[in-house]
């Protein structure tokens, strides 16, 4: 009878799996042991499980987890620091002095504390990050009790954290080893190694990243195609563009998860598919700094695999998965000059299958599905803001604000209830930002 | 003494009176006698003065009531109903069979009522409305407390409210007879003239129009320039783009506000500057049908008035106005390829005063000035989304959401508090909904 038995039955209004594609459950509950789903059945049959715990949602929706897979968690300590100002200057002149002036364990654990806690309100369970110090990302997802895979970070610069590319490479794989296949192994913690983008590293470096991801099995994530200023760097100090200079060093593959992807022409787009990379969506992103309108409904198009990310809070500035999905699904098709483009169920398994596949962890999360982990967030739809509704995953997409996730739970684990943070002290995470403020002055220079 | 009392006083972490330009005050404190603003002074002054009532709103900031300037506030009622399609199929086939259907003074009023409650708790205290049943409309929107622009609409073809173009002048206009001048008259109703848009309404009515807007002072609120169809159409049918017959037909005045301005030719844009007309621009419905990218920065650069809107449910679906401030700010940039294109300040001015300007309602509302109205919006800037806070103004536009609107006032009285909704009931508007969900049905041909 040991299968008949739950630790945790939620009873939702409407359940979206993701997988199969395009399905809506009305009536059903899902069943959770351990840190894993077990069922998703229709509640009469729920009827015959014994679960220690059962929690009503009438008039919600459950979705899988949402995926964040591009983002610089501790920049949300650099929140409306300096905006409205042309990017160069901003980058140069605002954001890195001031991460050179701060940057440090202690302001990476605050800084992704505080990245957590939004993050976990706007349903996400796992969130891809490209930052410095990732052992301290680690410690604050942990503390979250979010997923996590850590970017180990690579530039061709010395910064506060490294000085040269083969100092980051070893603080990175030591992590890595330090979590992997270690006794202190933890099924939310996962790694991608992290060149940061073409123009900040060389050759040699990226050569280096390729062979590490391929020994060590480890997906790359790097800023791609970002803005035209980044081709035309590359087509003046390598004659290609860098997509093609990609190809050359061995990095197209389907460990690669090509963030922004912006600019590409048609050959490119095939090449993308052609290699089975993935590309990392930030619409807010790209619009805010004028990077560019990224081609998302001719790559989807294309059979590539597209996902979303929120990318970091000093260029979003908000890093509300609800909101990004609403986002990527209006501007692809103002883009695409097509109103059919991107529809919702296509954007919702963007934010969450396409998301886990992009990180290898397909088989393990991105569906409501039984074997899976239960990252499962419920949506509340009983707000005047989706109300009447026709169709619940439009209005999730469409119409709700992230104030309507109501619970969020991690590997069978609820951290947030009511709209409420467990899992962190809200508070305490916020008397943090309110110090790191008084340190880091006033915005720009 | 009598100027040294008020009924209310509001300490808020920092003020925003958008009058003067790009003002931040912080420890002020804002005072209101009757339905007007009284004085906005160092709280330290405002010791001086003796006021009934007194709300402390530390870290929250206060801004005017923002102007909703394009809305069809029933069709929240659609919300959802039809997504993921093609334009025409979409009216054709979904929106406009329901509306035939269903639309009549009981619709028209719960849709209302379900639009003032969203629009509250997103910090909007004045919509600029077109639909049908405009008694209703009002009905709702004094229920509301809100202030209200009615569009007196017209349209060159039967509908449920109305046979012919004469019969939508002659209810429109007695409407407006009842109110304006009248024992009734009530300063939160004011009305427009809505002709639905060029290719829905022919020569003989616009110059009626045109008539009356100039004989009865009232602005004159329709679509221009939304879709490429709309501009291929009229060159077919009257051999000129649409903004040139509206020109022809002594539309181009102070009073016109044209809805979308999507498709505009440098030519044009001179034309809307040159003749003060103005301009709601609503970013999410642009993008949600496809309709095209509004050249915001270049008609902000030519001196044109633009306000924003955030257009009815079935094309947004979302009437959530902080939304659209952060989306009209975005937008703008990646069109414009600047990123320092619409700062924050500058969207925040065309979501109040501009919108107010438009209207003619400018001496009124639109900014936090002793002598105007007292429609006043606090948000709290102390959830995790906008911590930490650098800058009040880039917080509200980039990164609050409108589950931090926290108190409005319209006209000094009180109608949300604590984000409760205190001139609706809440779950008697919803269940309306609901009902109407029963009727309508499921979505769809």
């Amino acid at each position: 009878m040991t299968e008949k038995t739950a630790d945790l039955r939620i009873d939702a209004g409407w359940i979206v799996p993701v997988e199969p594609d395009n399905t809506l459950l009305a009536g059903h509950s899902l069943l959770v042991r351990d840190d894993r789903i077990v069922a998703l059945l229709p509640s009469a049959e729920a009827d015959l499980w014994v679960s220690r715990e059962r929690v009503h949602l009438p008039g919600h929706m459950l979705i899988p987890g949402l995926i964040n897979l591009h983002t610089h968690a501790a920049m949300t300590l650099l929140r409306g620091y300096a905006d409205d100002l042309p990017l160069m200057a901003w980058l140069q002149n605002h954001i890195w002095p001031a991460e050179n002036r701060h940057a440090s364990p202690g302001f990476v654990r605050d800084g992704t504390r505080l990245a957590c806690l939004e993050m976990l309100k706007s349903g996400v369970t796992c969130f891809n990050d490209m930052y410095f110090f990732s052992e301290a990302v680690v410690e604050a997802a942990i503390e979250a009790g979010m997923r996590v895979a850590a970017g180990l970070i690579v530039v061709d610069a010395p910064t506060p954290y490294a000085g040269d590319p083969d100092d980051y490479l070893q603080k990175g794989l030591a992590l890595r080893d330090e979590w992997v296949g270690s006794a202190k192994s933890n099924s939310l913690v996962h790694f991608c190694l992290a060149p940061h983008a073409p123009y900040t590293v060389g050759d040699r470096t990226l050569e280096k990243v390729a062979t590490y991801a391929a020994q060590l099995d480890l997906p790359v994530h790097m800023h791609i195609h970002e803005t035209l200023h980044e081709i035309e760097h590359s087509i003046e100090k390598h004659g290609v563009r860098p997509l093609a200079r990609l190809k050359n060093l061995g990095l197209l593959t389907p460990g690669l998860i090509a963030i922004h992807a912006v600019h590409l022409n048609s050959e490119e787009i095939a090449m993308l598919a052609d290699h089975g990379c993935h590309v990392a969506h930030c619409p807010s992103s790209n619009l805010k700094l004028a990077s560019g309108f990224a081609p998302i409904a001719a790559l989807v198009a294309a059979g590539v695999n597209v996902a979303i990310g929120t990318d970091g809070a000093a260029s979003n500035n908000r890093l509300d998965m609800i909101g990004e999905l609403r986002l990527a699904a209006l501007l692809a098709k103002g883009v695409a000059a097509d109103p059919a483009a991107l529809p919702a169920h296509r954007v919702l398994r963007m934010a969450t299958l396409a998301g886990a596949r992009a990180l290898g962890l397909e088989s393990r999360i991105g569906s409501l599905e039984a074997g899976k982990l239960a990252d499962i967030v419920a949506i509340d739809l009983n707000h005047a803001a989706t109300q009447p509704c026709y169709d619940p995953v439009s209005q999730l997409v469409y119409s709700a604000g992230n104030d309507q996730v109501s619970h969020v739970w991690i590997g069978g684990r609820a951290v947030l209830a009511e709209g409420r943070c467990l899992s962190l002290e809200t508070d305490e995470v916020i008397g943090r930002a309110h110090v790191w403020r008084g340190r880091i002055g006033a915005g720009g220079a």
